[in-house]
Parts: structure tokens; C-alpha cells; sequence
């Protein structure tokens, strides 16, 4: 059952790879900009709940921290250092002597562009450097090896279309649930209550007793989903390039018609729930994050980081010619469009959910 | 100290990338076939030196296997499922309900191609995959965290020329200690004895007590290293072909006299010194291995795994063109030379060595 999972996820939800001016790597500015805006709350869970005095977390023993959807870099380098410095200020407020080695697992999908990742490696590393990759839903990891699970605008990604909508083709007409029938939502809600939850029974294998975890998600406010959201338009634009493609008789409308974007937003309250269910873990926080980058729009810079985000699933269903004239007409659209120019549009919101293993210690 | 030393080592000495018709994936059937021939001693030795009633190797830890100098496979996977099976084997033999979990860190230069490698693993996987990238000359794993360390036909590779060779300019006119200088053999030695020694540092903090590792080396039969081998011959073939180029005026003599191979063939009696030298380890087995591929002379085939081994050293010296233009030049040669057509310039030999990390179980 497990291994029929493991092939399910599509290898090719994974970032844009290289560092051309298309890639990932120089286009996820605002993925940056998340990271930073829990950096310091990350900071103070950590002080507070890192319990130091545990027999998993003696200083001798390697801390193990695991960052998943790690992409090509340099945004996760930026994350884990960032936990790092706080777990070594954590032991050093103790007046333990010693702080531990650290060790730093990458992880993303198997098609993932590791390459980029390891030459993109900072030069001055303070960690063991080791990668993993594979899907996150799957268990990547020893059982109680990993010290603390970090994962930052990753878990949106379905690990497929809900089977329904590709059956019973009841999303036709749209790219994504966002705006679309109620049959259409409760499917794909019901695809993220699996894939979350086999995320949290992974992660909760590979966690020691106190292990920390760190998810900054995208979602929306309690109620939100089905509102005029920018998500919902900047979707309905890709479709509408799409629909342009096909009249020009380039693509076909059943192809246009197969197409689902595998993405889902959760809000606070499906969040507590799912977490609640699944049992292992406590809750130690949950905030919203300041929203990033709404204060400068550019048309440019969103085309070509939804396009490095995007692009790949669009490439896997139409072929590369066609990804590149979608996010041409989506550049001239977005131009004309008030969804970049309007606040009234920004209503995704990122969480910062911060969870602790429960164990004996 | 150690951080200069990580800085020291060429990124480039890895194999050629992808899995087309000049990639090492494809060009790798000699490595295939040092592996096979030590497939039933590694076995044994795994069946007569593996302690499973030490406390490191109780079942319930995941039982860990590194594979430095990976390469980009499939030969990799091929050395570590002998491994994997020859361990289950133990277990089972001794009675216990329980075999370990697997997990299998697969090693090579940050500019190996990793994608690559991540594309051929196997489909049925039996273990937790992960990497590390960097030198094995440096540490890459936490102490006492690897059960059994794996090396095949990979640690001739120096980590660089040796300093006396590229500052006094002693090896002009050649490319490779073979059939050259003593002063340039022993400033090679010397490289070897500092570049083994580092491995076996970094392995003895690494490996648990009573862990276990192979290695299969390539090198020569005491007293040998001097005579007319074919590596020898090959390696002044190649010599001749950058003369040749540098005749026509498409590279200086100055460029071809500052090339050096990064590469050391060791004897039985310099491979036991050094590690008794170590002292971390039990020399459990050395033996000859049986001698890959020597039945079939390939003109075509050694020059396509000499290119695929050797050509980013070419590539980061003299550029992309000339290397080309070099193994056009090697093949043409070959085809004339009595290199691979007779039987008694092949001195090579490839060792087997299984030792046995010391400590208190």
C-alpha cells in the first residue's frame, strides 16, 4: 500500500531547476521573504520548547534537522541557519559546555535539481551536509533520527489531483478549486486531509521524543476560500491563457479541460483539526505571518516566479512550448489586471504552525 | 586546518555526468566488473566479521551504509544491494526475528551529477535513500554513525597534484608518475600516504565501533609500479596526443607541461603500512581481485571509460574542445598500439581490503 503511494506523487512538482533568470533560484524573492518573517518567531519557539535537558538532545549526540522541499536553494540555507544559530543560543544559555554537531538533510522530490543545491552550497558551512530525496509524504528518515522538521511553502502541494476531479472531469471549465463548485473544494480538501496526514505520521516516525517542527504554510483566513482572492484571479487568468491557446487550435480544449493545478490552501481551523487528529504532536503556536511583498506590484517578477513555481506542471500536461506561452500571456495579462495593484485582492494568508513531538521525554 | 583542506580538493574530479553515450553511467562496465568480482568476499567477510551482538548493531537501529565515490550509477546500487543482502543474511542466520531497517547514503564530489543518480535509483527500493556531497578525504557523517563503508575504484583519486610536482615543475614532459622521476613517484606517494590517511581518519570517526568496510582499490603488485604497464602506455598515449595538438598550435607546450593526472596506484605493502600506520582499523582481509575485461581487447570502449573517468580533469585544464579532440586522437592510437592486445602489459591489479573499525565491542 505504502510503496502504490510512494509512485503516485508526480516527480515533477518540483521547482524550476538551474539558475537561469527563469529558475527557481532567482525567482523566490517572496518565498524569502516568509522565511524572514518567521524568523524570529522560530527563534523564540525554539528557547521555549527545545528541551535541552532530554536525553535525545545531549550535546554530544548530532542534532538533525531535516528542511522539506528544500527547492534549489539559497532560501532553505537561510532557514537552517537561522534555526542553528537559535538551537546553539539555546545550549549556550543553558551554560552546558558543549553544543552539538549539527547535520542538515535537504529534502525535495527525486527529479528535483540537487545539483544546483549542492553549487549553490554556502562556502563557510557550519553543518554536516546531506540530502534525501524522495516524496515528503513518504517516510524519509531512520525512526527518531531527525532533532527538528522544518518545511516552508512546500506543504500546498498536493501529492495529486483528487481522483474525482480527474474521473468524473467535475472541474471542467477550471485549473484549480479556487472559485469552483463545492464538490470540487471538498475534493481536493479531502486530498489534503490524506496527504497532510501522511505527512504528519512520517514526520512523526522520524521525530525523537521533543522533536521540534516548523511549517510556514499558505492558506487562507477561516471562511476565505471561496472569495475574490488574487489566487483565485491569477488561476483564472493562467485558464484564460489556456483558452487562448486552445482557439488557436494549438492545444486542445480536452486538454485544457484534463488540466488541475495540484495546489490547496488550508485554513487555521482544517490546520488544528488535521493536527489534532493525527495526535502526535502539540501545538505550540500558531500565527499568521505578515503577508510579504504586497507593497511593490510587478507584473515581471510574479510571471516569473509563478512560472518557476508552475511551470513544471504545466510543462508535464502540455509540453515546453506551450509553458512558455502561457506565461507570456500571463505577463501581459497580469499588466492589465488591477489583481497586483489592489490590496483588496491579497487574502492568502502564511501560517506559522509550530509543533512538538510527544513523547516520553 | 580541516577547512583549508575541504577547499583544496577539485570539485572536478568526478565522473562524466548524465547518461548519454559518453557518460560515465554508460561507460562503466570495468567498475561493474571489480564489483562482481568481489561480490562473494565481501559477502564472506560481512557473514565472518559482522557482530550483530554488539550494541551498535542491534536490530532496531537503522543499520547504515555509505558508498563514497558513487559516481552518478548504476554500479553503485548494484555494490550497496550486495551489501544490503549479505547483512539481511547475518541476521537471519542467527536466529533473530528482527533485521535492521536500511539506510544508504550514497557519496561523491559536490560536481558529481547527483540528478542523475537520483534518476537510475532502482524502483523497488529496499533501503532509505540519502547523499552527502564532498570529499571523502574530509568527515561527512556524524561519529559513530555509519555501520559499514563502502569505496570502489575510487581512491586513486588524489585529492590534487602534489605540491612538489606542480611548484618545481619535476614531471615536464609527462603526465603521470608511471614510468617517471623517483622524486616524482615519491612526491606522488607522499600525496597518497596524506590523502589515505585523511580517509582513514575521517572513516574511524565515523564508522561504530566494530563497523565494518571494503574497499576495492586499483593498484599495482609490489615492486611493480615502475614497470611497463599498460596504464603506463596509456597515460603516454594520451601525453602524446596533447603533444600533438600542441604541434598544431591549438594548446601551448607550456599548458600540456603543467598537466598532471591526479591519480596513484598503491602496492599491497604501501596499503597495509598505511593503515596499521592509522591504527583505527583490523585488516580483516587483503587479496587480489580477479582481473575485469581483459579478454576482450575495445580500442572503442577503453577510450569511451577513460573519457568518461578522465575527461573533467582534461575539461578543467585545457577546456571542452580540446578534450574532444584528445580521445578522437587516444582512439585512433589505441586501435594501433598492442596496449589492450597483449596480455602481459596489463600489471594493474585491484585490491580487496575489509577492515574492521576497532573499538570497545
Amino acid at each position: 500500500m505504502e510503496d502504490k503511494k510512494v509512485n503516485e506523487t508526480s516527480q515533477k512538482h518540483h521547482m524550476k531547476g538551474g539558475d537561469g533568470p527563469d529558475s527557481y533560484a532567482c525567482n523566490s524573492e517572496y518565498q524569502k521573504q516568509v522565511l524572514i518573517s518567521a524568523e524570529d518567531l522560530i527563534r523564540q519557539q525554539i528557547d521555549e520548547h527545545l528541551n535541552i535537558q532530554s536525553p535525545s538532545f545531549e550535546p554530544q549526540y548530532t542534532f538533525r534537522i531535516a528542511d522539506f522541499g528544500c527547492s534549489t536553494g539559497p532560501n532553505t540555507f537561510y532557514g537552517v541557519e537561522n534555526i542553528i544559530s537559535a538551537v546553539k543560543n539555546k545550549y549556550k544559555k543553558s551554560n552546558q559546555n558543549q553544543t552539538p554537531d549539527f547535520q542538515v538533510f535537504f529534502n525535495d522530490l527525486i527529479g528535483n535539481d540537487f545539483n544546483t543545491l549542492f553549487r549553490n552550497l554556502p562556502s563557510n558551512m557550519i553543518y554536516l551536509v546531506a540530502c534525501s530525496p524522495g516524496s515528503f509524504y513518504d517516510r524519509l528518515f531512520s525512526r527518531k533520527s531527525i532533532h527538528f522538521a522544518h518545511c516552508s511553502t512546500a506543504l500546498h502541494w498536493l501529492s495529486k489531483i483528487p481522483k474525482e476531479v480527474i474521473k468524473r472531469g467535475i472541474n471542467r471549465g477550471r485549473i484549480h478549486y479556487l472559485g469552483g463548485e463545492k464538490e470540487v473544494k471538498e475534493a481536493y480538501a479531502a486530498q489534503y486531509e490524506e496527504d497532510f496526514g501522511r505527512f504528519l505520521n512520517a514526520r512523526a516516525d522520524e521525530l525523537v521524543d521533543g522533536g521540534l517542527m516548523a511549517l510556514l504554510m499558505l492558506g487562507f483566513a477561516d471562511g476565505d476560500a471561496f472569495s475574490l482572492s488574487g489566487l483565485r484571479i491569477k488561476y483564472e487568468i493562467l485558464q484564460s491563457c489556456l483558452e487562448d491557446i486552445a482557439e488557436l487550435g494549438k492545444i486542445t480544449k480536452e486538454k485544457v479541460d484534463s488540466f488541475n493545478l495540484p495546489l490547496y490552501f488550508p485554513s487555521e481551523s482544517e490546520l488544528k483539526a488535521l493536527i489534532e487528529a493525527n495526535g502526535s504532536f502539540c501545538i505550540e503556536k500558531i500565527a499568521k505571518l505578515a503577508s510579504p511583498l504586497r507593497h511593490k506590484p510587478d507584473p515581471k517578477g510574479s510571471t516569473l516566479q509563478t512560472k518557476a513555481v508552475l511551470g513544471m506542471v504545466f510543462e508535464e500536461h502540455f509540453g515546453n512550448e506551450v509553458v512558455e506561452e502561457v506565461f507570456r500571456r500571463l505577463l501581459d495579462k497580469l499588466v492589465e489586471s488591477p489583481v497586483l495593484f489592489d490590496n483588496k485582492y491579497w487574502k492568502d494568508t502564511n501560517y506559522f504552525v509550530f509543533l512538538k513531538r510527544k513523547g516520553v521525554n
